[in-house]
């Protein structure tokens, strides 16, 4: 798999697209908003800059997408009435993997726009304009020392790359039968998986670090579990059974038994322990 | 005709895309090149932000898009061998309309990144960052005194509409067997042209002007005409064959009279003076 290009969001809108099953990220913006607001207040009150640039990591191509946006310009634009003062311009980069639909996102800015307008008729808002940044987020995206606030919803759980070890279609397949952490994953495996995500949080938090600006913020929300038990995680229930339609798909002769034993997603859960060894180590 | 959404250069790499028949914008980027260069090393000594901003306005989705860039990475790279200091890094934002197709630009950025590692192979490179920019560059693109360098190329002689008298379909066309400054063009409807080239000049200046920083630049190439005759730029004799094909196509009987009576394109190519005396007015 090249991820630059082939890991995206189904596109398009038909049933079967990530425009019509996109429910469950849409909940995990609405439940952090409040937490988006009052870090967008308190930076409206800190920074002395006359621009505030914010960075989507992971932006996809649905309604969602903007939704972001749109809550940040909120956020602004009560500040504005209460300090009118700076900053009174937003620059925004949405950022993807090249193989995202950007050029959906882009044809839906203009009734964007005009819904920003409907919404807040009378009241002052901030200028705000839009950009889309097609990169990794494993990667450098941007100047040194020019990003005042870095949002990324449902998304940091995918990995860089797939473990060397899951890699390539060597026998014997390492994660037989499994697409990801399942429920009969060997340790070793597991460890690889640790080790990427570990490898891949390290990388990011110091590219991050590069590009903030001093007092800059992050809102991260990514899928992780709640326990120890790496076997208990979320994800990893969701990409059984996943791993299991596709078992029966090979059952009916309609899969070859080789392809489902080597892929693997590049996919992994962290617990709240694994994220804040990282914060702490990096 | 929506601007925003339905112009843009013809899509794909078919035999009559825009990618396959961009040689002569190939050519007026090489002419330009030295120019390009030494406002660029100019800027590069002037300068003392550790990152310059520079927009292609009108980027498009041919290899014209990245060949701009790659030029300003040459000369930012010469200027790094010699002085060894700022500027470091670029931030560039591509310009087009949201109708362009930025997926097959951003799709491409991984060969262009490998084919600048091949050719400053050893050299010191400027670290470098892509944006896609999606708005017409008859509106404000971008924050207050941020861009050091605007460049576009073939582009400047696309209107940002039609004139309001030839907007429409009213009897009777005002502008009968033409699709621009034709042969039989009445001089009212030159001079609807012209007045909107003077108020899109106008509003185009004013605006970058608010995104240039102090001492910012601008290289701009775009088609217009030598003489004061308006009848005689090369720009009206080009549409001047493609509605005599059409014309033909009418006759023939594969496309009504009306379409060709009602529809013109909103494109004008002013003289030098022209130009100049917008520049001494704004």
């Amino acid at each position: 798999m090249k991820m630059e290009h082939d890991l995206h969001m189904t596109k398009g809108e038909e049933e079967t697209s990530y425009f019509k099953n996109s429910r469950l990220q849409e909940k995990a913006l609405v439940e952090t908003k409040p937490v988006l607001q009052k870090i967008v207040m308190e930076m409206c009150v800190d920074l002395l800059h006359p621009t505030m640039t914010i960075v989507d990591l992971g932006c996809s191509s649905s309604d969602n997408t903007l939704f972001f946006v749109s809550n940040v310009i909120k956020a602004v634009s009560y500040h504005l009435e209460k300090f009118s003062g700076h900053p009174t311009e937003l620059q925004f980069f949405l950022n993807d993997l090249p193989g995202n639909d950007f050029n959906r996102v882009f044809q839906s800015l203009q009734r964007f726009r005009s819904s920003i307008d409907m919404d807040h008729k009378g009241e002052p808002i901030p200028a705000f304009y839009i950009a889309g940044l097609p990169s990794s987020y494993y990667t450098r995206l941007l100047p040194r020392r020019s990003v005042h606030l870095f949002h990324s919803s449902y998304c940091l759980h995918w990995r860089s790359r797939l473990p060397d070890g899951l890699e390539g279609k060597k026998r014997p397949y390492p994660n037989e039968g499994n697409i990801g952490i399942g429920a009969t994953t060997r340790p070793c495996v597991v460890k690889m998986y640790q080790e990427q995500f570990q490898k891949d949080m390290l990388l990011f938090l110091q590219l991050r670090h590069e590009e903030l600006v001093a007092n800059g913020q992050m809102v991260l929300t990514f899928l992780g579990r709640k326990h120890d038990d790496v076997y208990s995680a979320s994800l990893n229930r969701l990409y059984g059974l996943l791993s299991q339609s596709v078992q029966s798909l090979v059952e009916e002769g309609l899969v070859e038994k080789e392809k489902l034993d080597s892929f693997n997603l590049p996919v992994y859960g962290p617990s709240m322990d694994d994220v804040k060894a990282l914060v702490d180590q990096s």
